[in-house]
């Protein structure tokens, strides 16, 4: 994808918008591209793997749902517009597979260069606004924002389980890779965490993913602090 | 699709699972379907048609940054629930399109019964509550829900520019009737369907949707009430 230009550059607005209502709309339009980010994991529905706004949408609705199992209370409103914000980078760093070593290494850098770019488009007050959103997700120090990424990590587990293995079947990840990246949705919700638990072990007994590893593969990565 | 079977029934949750959180996992494995259900509209960022997943996302993405634009106070977190669940019933009731006369007529039966089989899939307090936000979304009688069908009518739009056409170029469709069409999101917003006259006014000049209807084309679809 040509990133480099953006999306209303190939066919520009009508003249004489005001300049902010044409900052805002800009920035709709390129969003558009999350829509063209793959992630790894296969939707339960169709068979092809999800993309970024899906992701978001549906990240959205168990915010909604499920908000009553958060251990601390939350704002639901505040914390649907996290998950909605949340993957907005990935339209120019990408997305990052939860079981890709390499990619890890160089994520957080990458992120916060498209986020500047991003972001950057919008009217000064805006970029701030949806920065600071974004900070607020990826720094888990708000119950919104641990519980919007228990969001983030239950629901490919919920897709891998439909999928009876999905990326829990990428090589070098065991039973145990598993569990220790699922262990931050226990930060936003204990129980959930428990219903993650009992997914994993019994996925683990179906050999829908590994118990341990063979020889020779390679190590997984360690999971993230 | 079938969508005689629940998602779940071809591969049931792990045995032993609290009865109100397995009912919320399975409309939350259901509704995965959305991500299947396409719109007429096109893509900007890729050439192949819009689905209610990632539709239903944008207008969420659409109502945090364009919420100063509404023509009375709006809780921004309540608009962005609004948005997420308002396309739910298409899972099985299917997207009926803006220029669609015939599935018009029975649309609102469709998306009843089907909203009846949906949300009974949840905890009772919570099909009350989705069915409530489906219903204010529908009648329109509170801000966010004016704003929030606003929204609905300008993504679109906004795609249709993108695409030099897209679904205005429907057989019988006509400036005007695209104007019809749109009429609701000055309900919303009377700057943004300023904003929206300019884009179609532009677009029948630039002949991306047409003046008038030739002699031998059906009548465009009186416009809803």
């Amino acid at each position: 994808m040509d990133v480099d230009a953006l999306l209303t550059e190939q066919n520009p607005f009508p003249a004489g918008l005001d300049a902010r209502i044409a900052a805002q709309l800009t920035f709709i339009v390129e969003v558009d591209r999350l829509k063209t980010v793959l992630r790894q994991s296969p939707l339960a529905a169709a068979p092809r793997r999800e993309n970024d706004a899906e992701h978001s949408w549906h990240l959205a609705l168990m915010v909604i749902l499920l908000a009553e199992h958060s251990d601390e209370p939350i704002d639901v409103g505040h914390t649907v517009q996290l998950v909605v914000v949340h993957d907005l980078v990935e339209i120019y760093a990408g997305d990052t597979p939860l079981y890709d070593e390499v990619g890890a290494r160089t994520q957080e850098a990458r992120e916060r260069a498209a986020a500047d770019k991003l972001f950057g488009l919008l009217p000064a007050d805006q970029a701030v606004r949806l920065r600071a959103l974004w900070d607020e997700f990826e720094a888990r120090e708000t119950p919104e924002s641990r519980f919007a990424k228990a969001m983030d990590r239950l629901e490919p587990l919920l897709l891998n389980w439909m999928a009876r293995g999905g990326t829990w079947q990428t090589p070098g990840v065991t039973a145990d890779t598993v569990r220790a990246r699922k262990a931050s949705l226990r930060d936003g919700s204990r129980r959930l965490g428990e219903v993650a638990a009992a997914f994993i072990d019994e996925g683990e007994r179906r050999g829908w993913v590994r118990s341990a590893r063979p020889a020779d593969e390679p190590v997984p990565p360690a999971p993230p602090a």
